[in-house]
Protein backbone atom coordinates (compact mmCIF):
# COMPACT_ATOMS: atom_id res chain seq x y z
CA UNK A 1 0.00 0.00 0.00
CA UNK A 2 2.75 2.28 0.90
CA UNK A 3 4.48 1.66 -2.20
CA UNK A 4 1.22 3.18 -4.18
CA UNK A 5 1.24 6.32 -2.55
CA UNK A 6 4.94 7.36 -2.83
CA UNK A 7 4.53 6.77 -6.33
CA UNK A 8 1.87 9.41 -6.52
CA UNK A 9 3.71 12.01 -4.81
CA UNK A 10 6.89 11.86 -6.80
CA UNK A 11 4.81 12.84 -9.54
CA UNK A 12 4.40 16.95 -8.43
CA UNK A 13 7.10 18.95 -8.09
CA UNK A 14 8.60 19.75 -4.68
CA UNK A 15 6.45 22.75 -4.05
CA UNK A 16 3.66 21.05 -5.60
CA UNK A 17 3.87 18.32 -3.08
CA UNK A 18 4.02 20.35 -0.39
CA UNK A 19 0.15 21.94 -1.21
CA UNK A 20 -1.81 18.59 -2.06
CA UNK A 21 0.26 17.14 0.99
CA UNK A 22 -2.31 20.00 2.93
CA UNK A 23 -5.15 19.86 0.82
CA UNK A 24 -5.38 15.94 1.12
CA UNK A 25 -4.38 16.07 4.58
CA UNK A 26 -7.48 18.88 5.47
CA UNK A 27 -9.28 16.57 3.22
CA UNK A 28 -9.28 13.69 5.07
CA UNK A 29 -9.81 15.15 8.21
CA UNK A 30 -13.06 16.37 7.00
CA UNK A 31 -14.10 13.15 5.46
CA UNK A 32 -12.83 11.62 8.75
CA UNK A 33 -15.45 13.53 10.70
CA UNK A 34 -18.32 14.21 7.82
CA UNK A 35 -17.81 11.71 5.72
CA UNK A 36 -16.53 11.53 2.41
CA UNK A 37 -20.07 12.83 1.14
CA UNK A 38 -19.35 16.14 2.67
CA UNK A 39 -16.00 16.49 0.80
CA UNK A 40 -16.66 19.19 -1.93
CA UNK A 41 -14.05 21.24 -4.44
CA UNK A 42 -15.79 24.86 -3.00
CA UNK A 43 -15.56 23.86 0.78
CA UNK A 44 -11.82 23.08 0.37
CA UNK A 45 -10.81 26.20 -1.57
CA UNK A 46 -13.00 28.31 0.97
CA UNK A 47 -11.17 25.98 4.22
CA UNK A 48 -8.02 26.67 2.96
CA UNK A 49 -8.35 30.17 1.37
CA UNK A 50 -7.32 28.61 -2.04
CA UNK A 51 -8.89 29.31 -4.89
CA UNK A 52 -11.47 26.63 -7.02
CA UNK A 53 -8.83 26.12 -9.93
CA UNK A 54 -6.46 26.45 -8.22
CA UNK A 55 -7.56 22.79 -6.62
CA UNK A 56 -8.56 21.86 -10.31
CA UNK A 57 -4.92 21.92 -10.73
CA UNK A 58 -4.59 18.64 -8.44
CA UNK A 59 -7.95 17.43 -8.36
CA UNK A 60 -9.95 17.60 -11.58
CA UNK A 61 -13.39 16.25 -9.98
CA UNK A 62 -15.05 15.33 -6.47
CA UNK A 63 -14.06 11.49 -7.63
CA UNK A 64 -10.27 12.18 -7.93
CA UNK A 65 -10.34 13.97 -4.51
CA UNK A 66 -11.91 11.24 -2.86
CA UNK A 67 -9.47 8.79 -4.04
CA UNK A 68 -6.69 11.01 -2.94
CA UNK A 69 -7.98 11.02 0.58
CA UNK A 70 -9.00 7.40 0.43
CA UNK A 71 -5.38 6.74 -0.61
CA UNK A 72 -3.78 8.92 2.00
CA UNK A 73 -5.92 7.27 4.98
CA UNK A 74 -4.83 3.83 3.13
CA UNK A 75 -0.89 5.35 3.49
CA UNK A 76 -1.52 6.28 7.38
CA UNK A 77 -2.89 3.04 7.64
CA UNK A 78 0.14 0.93 6.38
CA UNK A 79 2.79 3.58 8.03
CA UNK A 80 0.75 3.27 11.61
CA UNK A 81 -0.94 -0.43 11.74
CA UNK A 82 0.70 -2.84 9.06
CA UNK A 83 4.54 -1.71 8.47
CA UNK A 84 5.44 -1.35 12.62
CA UNK A 85 3.10 -4.57 13.49
CA UNK A 86 4.83 -6.95 10.92
CA UNK A 87 8.37 -5.24 11.43
CA UNK A 88 8.53 -5.14 14.88
CA UNK A 89 6.72 -8.21 16.47
CA UNK A 90 7.87 -11.61 16.30
CA UNK A 91 5.56 -13.87 13.71
CA UNK A 92 3.24 -15.73 15.80
CA UNK A 93 0.62 -14.50 18.50
CA UNK A 94 2.87 -12.02 19.06
CA UNK A 95 1.94 -10.49 15.88
CA UNK A 96 -1.21 -11.35 15.75
CA UNK A 97 -1.97 -9.23 18.69
CA UNK A 98 0.38 -6.40 17.52
CA UNK A 99 -2.29 -5.67 14.55
CA UNK A 100 -4.72 -5.31 16.70
CA UNK A 101 -3.00 -3.61 19.25
CA UNK A 102 -1.69 -0.84 17.01
CA UNK A 103 -5.27 -0.52 15.46
CA UNK A 104 -6.46 0.21 18.49
CA UNK A 105 -3.39 2.42 19.78
CA UNK A 106 -4.54 4.17 16.23
CA UNK A 107 -7.74 5.21 17.75
CA UNK A 108 -6.80 5.83 21.18
CA UNK A 109 -4.13 8.47 20.17
CA UNK A 110 -6.65 10.37 17.92
CA UNK A 111 -4.54 10.27 14.81
CA UNK A 112 -7.45 10.97 13.07
CA UNK A 113 -10.70 12.72 14.68
CA UNK A 114 -13.56 9.85 14.43
CA UNK A 115 -11.26 7.53 14.45
CA UNK A 116 -10.19 4.47 12.11
CA UNK A 117 -10.73 6.50 8.62
CA UNK A 118 -11.69 3.34 7.04
CA UNK A 119 -14.59 2.29 9.46
CA UNK A 120 -16.80 5.17 8.49
CA UNK A 121 -15.81 5.29 4.63
CA UNK A 122 -16.37 1.49 4.69
CA UNK A 123 -19.82 2.00 6.03
CA UNK A 124 -20.49 4.81 4.28
CA UNK A 125 -19.60 3.81 0.81
CA UNK A 126 -19.53 -0.14 0.68
CA UNK A 127 -23.35 -0.16 -0.34
CA UNK A 128 -22.76 1.26 -2.90
CA UNK A 129 -21.20 0.45 -6.41
CA UNK A 130 -17.61 2.48 -8.73
CA UNK A 131 -13.99 3.08 -8.00
CA UNK A 132 -14.03 4.46 -4.70
CA UNK A 133 -16.02 1.86 -2.73
CA UNK A 134 -14.11 -1.04 -4.82
CA UNK A 135 -11.24 0.44 -3.53
CA UNK A 136 -12.27 1.35 -0.19
CA UNK A 137 -13.61 -2.53 -0.45
CA UNK A 138 -9.92 -3.78 -1.48
CA UNK A 139 -8.05 -1.87 1.36
CA UNK A 140 -10.23 -3.68 4.06
CA UNK A 141 -9.92 -6.68 1.92
CA UNK A 142 -6.17 -6.59 2.29
CA UNK A 143 -6.22 -6.03 5.79
CA UNK A 144 -8.45 -9.15 6.53
CA UNK A 145 -5.67 -10.78 4.96
CA UNK A 146 -3.38 -9.72 7.43
CA UNK A 147 -5.05 -10.37 9.93
CA UNK A 148 -5.71 -13.78 8.74
CA UNK A 149 -1.60 -14.52 7.77
CA UNK A 150 -0.72 -13.48 10.90
CA UNK A 151 -2.99 -15.96 12.72
CA UNK A 152 -2.32 -18.81 9.61
CA UNK A 153 1.47 -17.83 11.12
CA UNK A 154 1.14 -18.66 14.84
CA UNK A 155 -0.98 -21.85 13.96
CA UNK A 156 2.06 -22.74 11.65
CA UNK A 157 4.80 -22.09 15.06
CA UNK A 158 2.68 -23.88 17.08
CA UNK A 159 1.62 -20.97 18.89
CA UNK A 160 -2.25 -21.46 18.26
CA UNK A 161 -4.27 -24.80 17.64
CA UNK A 162 -4.46 -26.74 14.69
CA UNK A 163 -8.15 -26.58 14.24
CA UNK A 164 -8.11 -23.08 14.46
CA UNK A 165 -9.95 -21.33 11.79
CA UNK A 166 -8.18 -18.63 10.73
CA UNK A 167 -10.93 -16.99 8.90
CA UNK A 168 -13.05 -17.45 11.52
CA UNK A 169 -10.69 -16.32 14.08
CA UNK A 170 -9.89 -13.16 11.50
CA UNK A 171 -13.62 -11.91 11.72
CA UNK A 172 -14.09 -12.60 15.27
CA UNK A 173 -11.17 -9.66 16.33
CA UNK A 174 -11.75 -7.86 13.23
CA UNK A 175 -15.59 -7.29 14.34
CA UNK A 176 -13.83 -6.33 18.59
CA UNK A 177 -12.16 -3.66 16.96
CA UNK A 178 -14.97 -2.27 15.04
CA UNK A 179 -17.13 -2.78 18.49
CA UNK A 180 -14.18 -0.94 20.21
CA UNK A 181 -14.70 2.06 17.63
CA UNK A 182 -18.11 1.76 18.02
CA UNK A 183 -18.09 2.45 21.73
CA UNK A 184 -15.92 4.65 21.92
CA UNK A 185 -17.80 6.96 19.21
CA UNK A 186 -20.94 6.15 21.73
CA UNK A 187 -18.61 7.38 24.87
CA UNK A 188 -15.53 9.00 24.47
CA UNK A 189 -12.21 6.66 25.84
CA UNK A 190 -14.93 3.80 26.44
CA UNK A 191 -12.68 1.57 24.40
CA UNK A 192 -11.14 -0.62 27.27
CA UNK A 193 -13.24 -3.17 26.55
CA UNK A 194 -11.53 -4.38 23.18
CA UNK A 195 -8.27 -5.62 24.83
CA UNK A 196 -9.08 -8.08 27.73
CA UNK A 197 -11.53 -9.16 24.61
CA UNK A 198 -9.07 -9.82 22.47
CA UNK A 199 -6.96 -11.13 24.81
CA UNK A 200 -9.52 -13.42 26.01
CA UNK A 201 -10.01 -14.59 22.31
CA UNK A 202 -6.74 -15.39 21.88
CA UNK A 203 -6.41 -17.39 25.14
CA UNK A 204 -9.46 -19.67 23.66
CA UNK A 205 -7.09 -20.37 20.90
CA UNK A 206 -3.78 -21.30 22.38
CA UNK A 207 -1.81 -23.97 22.54
CA UNK A 208 0.43 -25.35 25.60
CA UNK A 209 3.38 -23.34 24.40
CA UNK A 210 1.89 -20.71 25.93
CA UNK A 211 1.40 -20.18 29.60
CA UNK A 212 -2.68 -19.88 30.30
CA UNK A 213 -1.66 -17.76 32.92
CA UNK A 214 -0.16 -14.95 30.39
CA UNK A 215 -4.04 -14.73 28.96
CA UNK A 216 -5.45 -13.93 32.98
CA UNK A 217 -5.05 -9.99 32.27
CA UNK A 218 -3.07 -7.11 30.53
CA UNK A 219 -0.36 -6.97 33.18
CA UNK A 220 0.53 -10.64 32.46
CA UNK A 221 0.11 -10.24 28.89
CA UNK A 222 2.72 -7.18 28.79
CA UNK A 223 4.89 -9.22 30.95
CA UNK A 224 4.85 -11.99 28.94
CA UNK A 225 5.74 -10.51 25.69
CA UNK A 226 8.74 -8.45 28.07
CA UNK A 227 9.94 -12.11 28.93
CA UNK A 228 9.71 -13.05 24.93
CA UNK A 229 12.07 -10.44 23.90
CA UNK A 230 14.76 -11.23 26.45
CA UNK B 1 -39.79 3.21 20.83
CA UNK B 2 -43.01 2.30 18.86
CA UNK B 3 -44.44 4.27 20.91
CA UNK B 4 -43.13 7.40 20.06
CA UNK B 5 -43.73 6.66 16.48
CA UNK B 6 -47.44 6.08 17.03
CA UNK B 7 -48.21 8.96 18.53
CA UNK B 8 -46.14 10.91 15.86
CA UNK B 9 -47.96 9.65 13.17
CA UNK B 10 -51.94 9.89 14.92
CA UNK B 11 -51.33 13.57 14.46
CA UNK B 12 -51.99 13.90 11.07
CA UNK B 13 -55.11 13.45 8.60
CA UNK B 14 -55.37 9.57 7.50
CA UNK B 15 -54.45 10.77 4.10
CA UNK B 16 -52.11 12.94 5.19
CA UNK B 17 -50.60 9.74 6.80
CA UNK B 18 -50.33 7.78 3.97
CA UNK B 19 -48.67 10.33 2.46
CA UNK B 20 -46.38 10.99 5.04
CA UNK B 21 -45.43 6.80 5.02
CA UNK B 22 -44.48 6.63 1.65
CA UNK B 23 -42.04 9.96 1.93
CA UNK B 24 -40.46 8.29 4.82
CA UNK B 25 -40.34 5.27 3.59
CA UNK B 26 -38.59 6.33 0.30
CA UNK B 27 -36.23 8.64 1.82
CA UNK B 28 -35.37 5.69 4.23
CA UNK B 29 -34.38 3.45 1.81
CA UNK B 30 -31.96 6.38 0.23
CA UNK B 31 -30.62 6.82 3.43
CA UNK B 32 -30.04 3.64 3.52
CA UNK B 33 -27.80 3.21 0.79
CA UNK B 34 -25.78 6.29 0.75
CA UNK B 35 -26.29 7.79 3.95
CA UNK B 36 -28.59 10.69 5.66
CA UNK B 37 -25.99 12.74 4.17
CA UNK B 38 -27.83 12.60 0.44
CA UNK B 39 -31.07 12.75 2.00
CA UNK B 40 -32.34 16.72 0.43
CA UNK B 41 -36.09 17.42 -0.40
CA UNK B 42 -35.11 18.99 -3.50
CA UNK B 43 -34.10 15.57 -4.10
CA UNK B 44 -37.13 13.47 -2.70
CA UNK B 45 -39.53 15.62 -4.69
CA UNK B 46 -37.78 14.83 -7.74
CA UNK B 47 -38.05 10.97 -7.03
CA UNK B 48 -41.56 10.85 -5.87
CA UNK B 49 -42.44 13.30 -8.26
CA UNK B 50 -44.03 15.83 -6.20
CA UNK B 51 -43.46 19.51 -5.86
CA UNK B 52 -40.82 20.73 -3.09
CA UNK B 53 -43.54 22.58 -1.71
CA UNK B 54 -45.53 19.87 -0.66
CA UNK B 55 -42.89 18.00 0.91
CA UNK B 56 -42.41 21.11 2.72
CA UNK B 57 -46.18 20.81 4.70
CA UNK B 58 -44.82 17.43 6.14
CA UNK B 59 -41.39 18.31 7.03
CA UNK B 60 -40.05 22.12 7.63
CA UNK B 61 -36.14 21.21 7.40
CA UNK B 62 -33.51 18.72 6.10
CA UNK B 63 -33.21 18.11 9.87
CA UNK B 64 -37.03 17.59 10.39
CA UNK B 65 -37.16 15.09 7.45
CA UNK B 66 -33.43 13.26 8.90
CA UNK B 67 -35.26 13.10 12.51
CA UNK B 68 -38.28 11.17 10.51
CA UNK B 69 -36.51 9.04 8.95
CA UNK B 70 -34.39 8.20 12.23
CA UNK B 71 -37.72 7.42 13.98
CA UNK B 72 -39.38 5.21 11.34
CA UNK B 73 -35.65 3.31 11.41
CA UNK B 74 -36.24 2.84 15.03
CA UNK B 75 -39.49 1.73 14.91
CA UNK B 76 -38.57 -0.87 12.43
CA UNK B 77 -36.19 -1.78 14.25
CA UNK B 78 -38.56 -2.45 17.37
CA UNK B 79 -41.12 -4.18 15.55
CA UNK B 80 -38.42 -6.58 13.92
CA UNK B 81 -36.12 -7.10 16.67
CA UNK B 82 -36.70 -5.94 19.97
CA UNK B 83 -40.62 -6.56 20.53
CA UNK B 84 -40.56 -10.14 18.63
CA UNK B 85 -37.11 -11.25 20.64
CA UNK B 86 -38.96 -9.93 24.06
CA UNK B 87 -42.04 -11.40 23.32
CA UNK B 88 -41.32 -15.22 21.70
CA UNK B 89 -38.29 -16.21 23.70
CA UNK B 90 -38.19 -17.18 27.21
CA UNK B 91 -36.29 -14.73 29.16
CA UNK B 92 -32.86 -16.46 29.86
CA UNK B 93 -29.82 -17.32 27.72
CA UNK B 94 -32.83 -18.23 24.49
CA UNK B 95 -33.85 -14.28 24.77
CA UNK B 96 -29.98 -13.36 24.59
CA UNK B 97 -30.09 -15.47 21.07
CA UNK B 98 -33.22 -14.79 20.26
CA UNK B 99 -32.05 -10.48 20.18
CA UNK B 100 -28.63 -11.53 18.12
CA UNK B 101 -30.63 -14.10 15.73
CA UNK B 102 -32.93 -11.21 14.76
CA UNK B 103 -30.72 -8.63 14.45
CA UNK B 104 -29.11 -11.17 12.00
CA UNK B 105 -32.17 -12.20 10.17
CA UNK B 106 -32.79 -8.35 9.78
CA UNK B 107 -29.86 -7.76 7.74
CA UNK B 108 -30.46 -11.74 5.62
CA UNK B 109 -33.78 -10.81 4.74
CA UNK B 110 -32.68 -7.37 3.44
CA UNK B 111 -36.00 -5.91 5.24
CA UNK B 112 -33.52 -2.45 4.22
CA UNK B 113 -31.01 -2.38 1.22
CA UNK B 114 -27.50 -1.86 3.14
CA UNK B 115 -28.69 -3.93 5.93
CA UNK B 116 -29.26 -2.26 9.49
CA UNK B 117 -29.78 1.19 9.32
CA UNK B 118 -28.48 2.16 12.94
CA UNK B 119 -24.80 0.74 11.66
CA UNK B 120 -24.68 3.30 9.01
CA UNK B 121 -26.33 6.30 10.37
CA UNK B 122 -24.47 5.44 13.64
CA UNK B 123 -20.88 5.64 11.88
CA UNK B 124 -22.12 8.83 9.29
CA UNK B 125 -23.18 10.94 12.75
CA UNK B 126 -22.01 9.79 16.04
CA UNK B 127 -18.68 11.76 15.74
CA UNK B 128 -20.68 15.03 14.87
CA UNK B 129 -23.04 16.99 17.47
CA UNK B 130 -26.73 17.90 17.85
CA UNK B 131 -30.29 16.50 18.05
CA UNK B 132 -30.03 13.79 14.99
CA UNK B 133 -26.85 12.59 16.16
CA UNK B 134 -28.20 12.56 20.14
CA UNK B 135 -30.97 10.41 19.12
CA UNK B 136 -29.05 8.01 16.80
CA UNK B 137 -26.61 7.76 20.09
CA UNK B 138 -29.88 7.27 22.29
CA UNK B 139 -31.50 4.22 20.10
CA UNK B 140 -28.17 2.76 20.00
CA UNK B 141 -27.73 2.92 23.83
CA UNK B 142 -31.40 1.24 23.92
CA UNK B 143 -30.54 -1.42 22.16
CA UNK B 144 -27.12 -2.42 23.93
CA UNK B 145 -28.75 -2.29 27.46
CA UNK B 146 -31.97 -4.22 25.78
CA UNK B 147 -28.66 -7.16 25.39
CA UNK B 148 -27.05 -6.57 28.49
CA UNK B 149 -30.71 -6.99 30.27
CA UNK B 150 -30.88 -10.00 28.74
CA UNK B 151 -27.40 -11.35 29.40
CA UNK B 152 -28.48 -10.55 33.02
CA UNK B 153 -31.40 -12.24 33.08
CA UNK B 154 -30.16 -15.07 31.75
CA UNK B 155 -27.37 -15.14 34.48
CA UNK B 156 -30.00 -14.50 36.90
CA UNK B 157 -31.87 -17.77 35.65
CA UNK B 158 -28.54 -19.55 36.35
CA UNK B 159 -28.02 -20.09 32.65
CA UNK B 160 -24.95 -17.81 32.46
CA UNK B 161 -22.17 -18.12 34.65
CA UNK B 162 -22.50 -15.84 37.76
CA UNK B 163 -19.22 -13.97 37.65
CA UNK B 164 -19.98 -13.31 33.61
CA UNK B 165 -19.59 -9.47 33.14
CA UNK B 166 -23.17 -8.64 31.56
CA UNK B 167 -21.15 -5.07 29.72
CA UNK B 168 -18.27 -7.27 28.70
CA UNK B 169 -20.65 -9.80 27.03
CA UNK B 170 -23.13 -7.20 25.14
CA UNK B 171 -19.90 -5.77 24.10
CA UNK B 172 -18.43 -8.68 22.65
CA UNK B 173 -21.87 -9.91 21.11
CA UNK B 174 -22.84 -6.79 19.54
CA UNK B 175 -19.30 -6.73 18.12
CA UNK B 176 -20.03 -9.86 15.98
CA UNK B 177 -23.13 -8.64 14.52
CA UNK B 178 -21.55 -5.89 13.38
CA UNK B 179 -18.89 -7.34 12.00
CA UNK B 180 -21.41 -9.87 10.29
CA UNK B 181 -22.90 -6.83 8.73
CA UNK B 182 -19.14 -5.66 7.82
CA UNK B 183 -18.86 -9.19 6.13
CA UNK B 184 -22.10 -8.76 4.55
CA UNK B 185 -20.71 -5.37 2.81
CA UNK B 186 -18.15 -6.83 1.60
CA UNK B 187 -19.26 -9.94 0.27
CA UNK B 188 -22.41 -10.61 0.03
CA UNK B 189 -24.32 -13.06 1.42
CA UNK B 190 -21.21 -13.71 3.54
CA UNK B 191 -22.76 -13.25 6.98
CA UNK B 192 -22.44 -17.14 7.66
CA UNK B 193 -19.65 -16.27 10.18
CA UNK B 194 -21.63 -14.28 12.87
CA UNK B 195 -24.32 -17.18 14.05
CA UNK B 196 -21.39 -20.21 14.57
CA UNK B 197 -19.63 -17.26 16.82
CA UNK B 198 -22.43 -16.21 18.89
CA UNK B 199 -22.85 -19.65 19.81
CA UNK B 200 -19.32 -20.05 20.60
CA UNK B 201 -19.33 -17.09 22.93
CA UNK B 202 -22.62 -18.11 24.38
CA UNK B 203 -21.45 -21.81 24.95
CA UNK B 204 -18.46 -20.38 27.05
CA UNK B 205 -20.35 -18.14 29.21
CA UNK B 206 -23.13 -20.83 29.77
CA UNK B 207 -23.41 -23.12 33.51
CA UNK B 208 -23.55 -26.81 33.25
CA UNK B 209 -27.95 -25.80 33.35
CA UNK B 210 -27.88 -26.27 29.58
CA UNK B 211 -25.79 -29.32 27.86
CA UNK B 212 -22.05 -28.21 26.53
CA UNK B 213 -23.34 -30.68 23.75
CA UNK B 214 -26.10 -27.78 22.63
CA UNK B 215 -23.59 -25.26 21.42
CA UNK B 216 -21.79 -27.42 19.06
CA UNK B 217 -23.20 -26.49 16.20
CA UNK B 218 -25.94 -24.44 14.92
CA UNK B 219 -28.27 -27.96 14.25
CA UNK B 220 -27.92 -28.60 18.00
CA UNK B 221 -28.93 -25.57 19.44
CA UNK B 222 -31.95 -25.44 17.38
CA UNK B 223 -32.76 -28.43 18.44
CA UNK B 224 -32.39 -27.54 22.03
CA UNK B 225 -34.17 -24.56 21.53
CA UNK B 226 -37.16 -26.82 20.15
CA UNK B 227 -36.50 -29.33 23.28
CA UNK B 228 -37.14 -26.44 25.98
CA UNK B 229 -40.48 -25.77 24.14
CA UNK B 230 -41.88 -29.05 24.08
Amino acid sequence: MKKRGSKESARGSAKGEKTEEEIVGRAMRIAAVEGLGALSIGRLAKELRMSKSGLFVHFGSKEKLEMAVVERACDLFSDRILLPAEEEATPGIEQVWALCDRWLKFIEKRVLPGGYFFTGAFWERAPQDGPIARRIRQIIEEWLTALRRAVDGARRRGEIRAEVDAERTSFQLNSLLIGAQWSYLLAEEDHSKARPAILEKLGSLATEDIPATAFDSMRNWNRYLEDRHE
